[in-house]
């Protein structure tokens, strides 16, 4: 088992990350809990959660289910959560356990942080895209006029990444998830990038996950603690995020997953990066890679002025013009702002160029 | 106008207090803001909701009214206003001010707390009750089984505390407010007591106000700022408050206010104090204060059981006894655990002398 060590704002926490370490919540837990309430979702709860509860003794452990899905980070399921962790008297000093994938962990972690005005909270994330939100501190619903709009900066005491429970992991979750390790491998480490480049998703092991998602974990990290010193920095992980959000919304959420999405998005900043420096950052063997993964990149129904008009949306986030992440070179991100006809004519050279490339 | 520094876990910030000081809130924002939602109350929106928007100049200022009353710290509230701030347009970047007393100031703390993930908040209080939210950071609404249960830690970064305001207050309120102000004084300021103890609420001016309610600010940031230091001393702000909420939760919220219940909680602390500890702390005096002014003590269709009940409910927060603040001696506040019976034998003599007082 190894351990990352995280330093929020608040506080400092380990992210435990290993096979099979579930059994060893107890433990690992740095003070014991005389309540303990398991948030997860029917999937996942079907799959692991005897294993977690059977593992934690000498607490009154209760749990709560949620269906599983994004439709679940809703303020329904907020309240509903918090009405269940008052029926089984929950106080100040109880522990919140988020056992399952982003959307269980953005959700608990939000109850668990509003909670009498915040309660510990553990995470145990059981997929891969969950290593992103393993660090950072956001936590959140959805409003119905849009994603991650109610939440807060909140960290868990701790994180226990039990990649033996990735192995039931469906195949489009464990391409969400690569897709921002991808990302992480193209801001910070190239060695990374070479190393998943040669990964078949069906065929990985527990090692080389570990690997991977350590390295993800440790990028974003830093990236983050940087960000307290410089402003800005951590915009840069929104690298693939301005078009992906904008196809993840158009195609509707559950359609594509988050980190489908996000492939696209980072096969296109790649693109336009390549182009804007005139340097060869290999938009070529990224895209061989992602058809090999069967990430789904056929674009031909999806319309360009739709897409435009939400990152146009997006972008009152900070002023007029849409801002994107770009690589100057390879680990070298830089924010730029963009005209909308600029980004209109890459966006179709980029979707003509990714039906060429399915053309061979 | 006088200003005094709150030393928040997060930031340190300015309350300022004085007269007519709301037509100067546009120069006291430490910066400026494209886009302000004042967030206030019907009873307050007809009185000073034009002379705050009018005062802000540069910005686009959007309102939203919520019904007045405790019954708008509901999740209902909590989501209709961030609808309402997401269809202004409202972004990382603009400020949320809450124009009224505690239940506009814990809703709209608690908004601008989450919206996206938090963005800067003013309180304008209204009420002399809302002096107490101005420091310590809660911000909270309510859930169906119990008062701020879901809420945050969230320093405003600023407070406006024009006293001007408080002349339309409904004495009641007034009253309410001033139980607060009574309790900081037997807490750590003698002299402030007996300043209080010469009030007729009917008649106090501005002048008067301000000094009251600086000194009851600075108590209750002394408390909590050292409580940072050594843990538990921010409990001492509960004098009055075991009995007070009970009593509050069994007559109906809204049939009596916060501190007019807290009045009697805090009239019976001091009349346990004097037994407890053989001293005299003058709770004749109190009681012959408060009658003057009108608080409601009648206690002879309240049930000892039920206050007992409630008040065991409550201690589930810390452990399996009762919780209850006392005075060593004036100025010195004790925490102790009581036994059910002796908290119930010290109920009824209270009551008794309550009547006895009466009879007079
Ligand atoms: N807080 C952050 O910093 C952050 C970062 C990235 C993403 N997110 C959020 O995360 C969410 C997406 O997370 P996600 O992709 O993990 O989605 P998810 O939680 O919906 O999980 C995907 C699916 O896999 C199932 N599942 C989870 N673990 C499994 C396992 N081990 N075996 C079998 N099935 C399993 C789930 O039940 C679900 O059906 C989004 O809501 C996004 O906004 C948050
Ligand atoms: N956050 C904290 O630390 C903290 C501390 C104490 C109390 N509180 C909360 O505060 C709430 C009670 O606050 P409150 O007593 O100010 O109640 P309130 O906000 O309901 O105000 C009382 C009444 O007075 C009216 N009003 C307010 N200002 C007025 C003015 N200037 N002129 C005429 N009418 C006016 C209001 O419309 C309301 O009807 C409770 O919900 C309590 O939980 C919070
Ligand atoms: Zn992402
Ligand atoms: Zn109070």
């Amino acid at each position: 088992m190894d351990s990352i060590l995280i330093h929020a704002n608040t506080h400092t926490y380990p992210v435990y990350i290993g096979e099979n370490i579930r059994f060893q919540l107890q433990e690992l837990l740095p003070k014991s809990y005389d309540s303990i309430l398991i948030i997860t979702d029917d999937h996942v709860a079907r799959l692991y959660l005897d294993d977690l509860s059977n593992s934690l003794e000498g607490s009154s452990v209760h749990t709560a289910i949620i269906p599983a899905g994004e439709q679940s980070k809703s303020i329904h399921s907020f309240y509903e959560l918090h009405s269940q962790a008052i029926r089984y008297g929950l106080d100040r000093s109880s522990l919140i356990i988020a056992l399952g994938g982003g959307v269980v962990g953005d959700v608990a972690g939000f109850v668990a942080a509003t909670y009498m005005r915040g309660i510990d909270f553990v995470q145990v994330p059981t997929t891969v895209l969950a290593h992103d939100s393993s660090v950072g501190g956001k936590v959140a619903i959805n409003h119905e006029s849009g994603k991650n709009l109610i939440g807060n900066f909140y960290s868990p005491i701790m994180v226990l990444y039990d990649v033996s429970t990735l192995h039931t992991l469906p195949l489009k979750e464990l391409r969400s998830g690569y897709a921002e390790i991808m990302k992480e491998a193209f801001l910070a480490d190239e060695k990374l990038l070479w190393d998943v480049m040669e990964l078949d998703l069906t065929h990985n092991d527990n090692y080389e996950r570990i690997r991977h998602l350590e390295k993800g974990i440790q990028i974003k990290a830093n990236t983050v603690e940087q960000d307290e010193k410089e402003a800005g920095k951590r915009k840069f992980l929104n690298l693939g995020h301005t078009l992906g959000h904008a196809i993840e919304a158009e195609l509707g959420y559950g359609s594509i997953t988050h980190g489908e999405a996000v492939a696209i998005g980072l096969l296109f900043a790649i693109d336009v990066s390549e182009k804007e420096y005139a340097i060869n950052l290999h938009a070529d063997k990224l895209f061989t890679w992602l058809t090999n993964n069967h990430y789904p990149l056929n674009m031909d129904n999806v319309c360009i002025e739709a897409l435009l008009k939400r990152m146009k949306m997006d972008k009152k986030a900070t002023n007029q013009r849409i801002q994107m992440v770009l690589l100057e070179e390879m680990s070298k991100p830089v924010l730029i702002e963009i005209e909308d006809t600029t980004l209109r004519s890459y966006i179709e050279s980029f979707f003509a160029k990714l039906q060429n490339w399915y053309g061979h």
